[in-house]
């Protein structure tokens, strides 16, 4: 069978070179076309360095897509453009994966109120599904569109969710208390990633306004079929990749430490990245892979439910869930190109 | 007057580092004496080779001490060896700053409950008074013996003590997800601080169990003259010098963010350490110094208020406190010496 | 085909998971076994929890070998005990590649000289090949014994191999002034690696006296056919893995940076993992992989060549060129397995 | 005897923040005035929020300089804008230190080369004192402008000048192999300072055409009356402060170690701030003073010279120095004001 041919449209950012670290080696992909509106003409490797020898392939604008073979586009765009992108390939046959934020929540209205800003093109709303396999594998096998979750909602949702499902939590005083490393903020240089600003140092941002917030909610909300709080509270790590959630939940009635893990085990039979462990997980254990990596437990001193959860924020927060979304659509096993072994130390 | 003559107990760890480096500066203080019974002979610029041409006094055993001229002591020593030494010293006159574990809680029997550990001189109790000037500021001017407290929950206890002294918080669901940097594992080489363990890793520990969490719960209690239940989640941070703290209260009735504001206000309004901020506090904007920055907030969403509070845990955290303590029994300016800036980047 | 076995031997060091995590994803091979008598009985994952779920195979000791199919053993044990296993190994048939110092010089003499140890088993020096492929193809073809070269030799040697070779270079003034990671100094916790004696800081280190200055030597006189002298001077840097060396040579007579070009291009021309760059490399871009990356430039003002060689110290310096050791022992294409892709940021 | 009233021309950089560090601890000295053209009418601590309640004097415009007494200014400035300051303070009699390279080359014709820049204010060379103490002392005394060196020289210069002084190396053949912290960048933010290109990351940079060069360079012809040649490779090191040169000369005839060390004693013999150590200097142990750590080392085998050179390049390689610079002008102990203990960890 011929190899399935990949575009991936924004080669710049981070998210951009991480599908291509995964989709190079993947066994049955090729990639057709990368491109760049600010460096077409150029080659891959000019941008990211470290791929010469490996992705030396040349940039092209968006304009010449029609002259190659694509079966899918991975929109690796910040928000606000990449529903330009959606509009433009409206016509088109092959499905999309969008790893920004344009069709991650339930409608335009609630967009517009939290990303503070216009949506251009609210049709593919109707079309578009959220990309996290764990909780909607059959709904996106059959997407046009797939909205690749939101790293911070992808560590909570995971680490939360069976919980949710279970009916057994209060839903309206859920505190997740959230760790990224720096590359969620983005290649481009600002104040806020200058090393001296990030080195040695820690601090919350975005508190009560983040945008992730409503994410989370509205998917809890489905989980859960009821109104849902959560106070998401991110903080910057001194760390390139990896985000750590600390989700305290409380129990609806008498619980224990054995039921939760039983939920959890049943919750993730069939998910091959959840690994649910006996012990709190560290982002460096799951480094450059598609690991989510869970540990729960139950304080009964407090009658507090504790869940962390930690993930690679550009690999399952961003490519390597695309890449596992890509998989479903193509009606492949999810995991297929996904066995990456963690960078250690 | 003459300068006050100071002997440190235990000069290889970095609480005794900290202490020489602020009393060396200290206007009215001589270090007359630093012991280490591993190193003694050697010059203390030896243990620790950035003093050198600056503090190169010679160590001594503590056996030689009465050779010296002390008008107070600190003990730079682990919990469980530090009773011995307040035992030793006790028929002298000078007061003592404990910086370890040993004195910190309520009596005996709690110690020896989370320290899992028998303690061999439960006199002191007796005459131990709880360091943190903010709170006990005329409890520690005549203590013989000042238990300084643990780095976490002196930034757990001043983010909190006014909304807990206010009474307007539930006190049997108060959350604190702490993190903190490498230094507060101490200078002995072990795994756990092992740099490739550290280094672009982030993780939870001692969840549930951590000590911390009862020398906070004493506090609170005593503060509030109720009940208290926190949730005291530590977690270590790739960096040498800082713990953050974010703290999740529940108001018992309606409350504002400039209420909160307001109380915080009166409640700090004689201690020089504390900032207030409009923003939330970075650990690098307080590294090397004494001050506690604090940011709280309200969110009206999900009726939660958030409080920030930054330290260094060497400083503010260890021997910083002490020496302010240090200050208050010599009924001195408690800022006497403790003028650093913060070092940043 | 079937897949030929591998035994590991060593497995709670760098070195060890390296060759794991390269190894399970090698196409042709099967780890049959891996050994530790330390932690005989665990599982692989239980020493190193970022392979749960990936390889949770039991570890052995070395002496339930026999139980086990070898086609070729690994390792990756310190110096001085590596021979005690080259020693037990003597009389098996499969190749052995040897990740210590133990086999790497020419001579016993030199390496107790050297390494201030009595050597124990001698006699495997003389079937004893030194592993840098590139240099030493057809030799390491036929080895029983692959001695795996040190870390900074692999970055230095590779760096000025093509200049010592041409002859166009003075060799008794080569200088290379060197940086590495924390890994190479190895995953026991020590004073060194301590983690706040490493971030933030940088020092040289085994100055005149680090044993790869000998190693790196005697490679040279056999390339040079001349006497050498190497001044070598190792530094740490705040990272977990990644040499840089940066080599200074002076030019015999006139030279061009065009002519050291093209002895560079010539020299590599059937090397698959060195990238000739046009400008200085970065670890990070090596990072995870096989790759070494060199500049070369000359100065026309100082008449000073100076040589850029970028490697990952646990890969290329280590478990990798191991590996392609290995590709090479059992005929296959160098390049096996090795497909890695930088890990970058 | 009144303070002497300072102004710092240029807040927003980190020399700006470093000179208010130490300054507003200086006993005999006070901050009249803080100027920044961009900022303007906010507070110091706005713009470097670790000041709040420390330094939150309102910053004010240039233009404004009139209105406030100043007996000395620091120009904490970009080269290239720091010449207008210098021209426009040309009738005013307080002395300049400034803190950019705009005046210390030997002549603008070399500045000019180098700089790649036209120079606007070229009168003010005659009266330029390049301001390292150690070697100047006397012409800084009297001088009305003094070039603060920049932070790489500083480290090679004090690192070697007792040798080239000496007369017994040859100056043809110096090569200094330095590396810095990523603070000598500046604190605008730009690809090169983003977090994720500097953490775990490695290289050289300004290979063969640093601007630094030429200072370097003809700071050691006027100190041994003789043409030199210095190699001089800068690299960045993933850290925020410090500079290690690792500086390699070779002796014209015989030499010994305990003769290199008697040179440097006695060359430094009035230098406060020149710690010569008996083993390598690490820069975590000079961080936040205005020591220069140096060490040492002669290597028969090789008959190769090596100069370990340790500072902090905020402090002695800037701000530090310039106070120091400030001292002599107003004829104080020139360690006035620079009793800083290094913050280490």
């Amino acid at each position: 069978m011929p190899k399935k041919n990949i575009a991936i449209i924004g080669a710049t950012g981070f998210t951009g070179s991480e599908l291509v670290r995964i989709l190079h080696l993947h066994p049955e992909v090729n990639i057709s076309l990368i491109t760049s509106e600010s460096r077409a003409g150029e080659k891959f490797s000019d941008v990211h360095p470290f791929f010469r020898g490996i992705v030396d392939q040349q940039l092209y604008s968006v304009n010449d897509l029609d002259q190659f073979e694509v079966d899918l586009a991975f929109l690796a765009l910040p928000h606000g453009v990449s529903m330009e992108y959606v509009e433009k390939f409206d016509g088109h046959s092959f499905p999309i994966v969008d790893l920004s934020g344009d069709y991650r929540l339930n409608n335009p209205e609630t967009y517009e109120a939290w990303y503070n800003k216009k949506h251009s093109f609210t049709k593919a709303f109707e079309y578009a599904a959220y990309g996290i396999p764990e909780l909607y594998r059959d709904k996106i096998k059959k997407a046009r569109l797939v909205a690749n979750p939101g790293c911070y909602p992808t560590s909570v949702i995971l680490g939360a969710a069976p919980l949710i499902d279970s009916g057994l939590v209060h839903t309206d005083r859920i505190i997740s208390d959230s760790k990224s490393g720096i590359t969620g903020a983005g290649v481009k240089a600002k104040t806020v990633n200058h090393y001296s600003n990030v080195n040695d140092n820690f601090k919350a941002y975005g508190i009560k306004t983040h945008r992730h917030s409503i994410e989370i909610q509205e998917n809890f909300e489905r989980l859960g079929d009821t109104e849902v709080k959560v106070q998401f509270t991110p903080h910057l790590l001194p760390i390139d990749r990896g985000i750590l959630s600390t989700i305290y939940l409380q129990p609806k009635s008498n619980i224990t430490e054995g039921k939760i893990k039983e939920i959890y085990e049943d919750f993730y039979k069939d998910g091959p990245f959840i690994r649910l462990l006996d012990q709190a997980p560290a982002v460096k254990n799951v480094r450059g892979t598609n690991y989510c990596d869970i540990y729960t437990t139950y304080d009964e001193r407090t009658n507090n439910i504790m869940v962390f959860s930690a993930i690679d924020n550009l690999v399952k927060g961003a490519a390597g869930q695309a890449v596992q979304n890509m998989n479903l659509l193509f009606g492949w096993n999810e995991a297929l190109g996904l066995n990456q072994i963690p960078l250690c130390p």
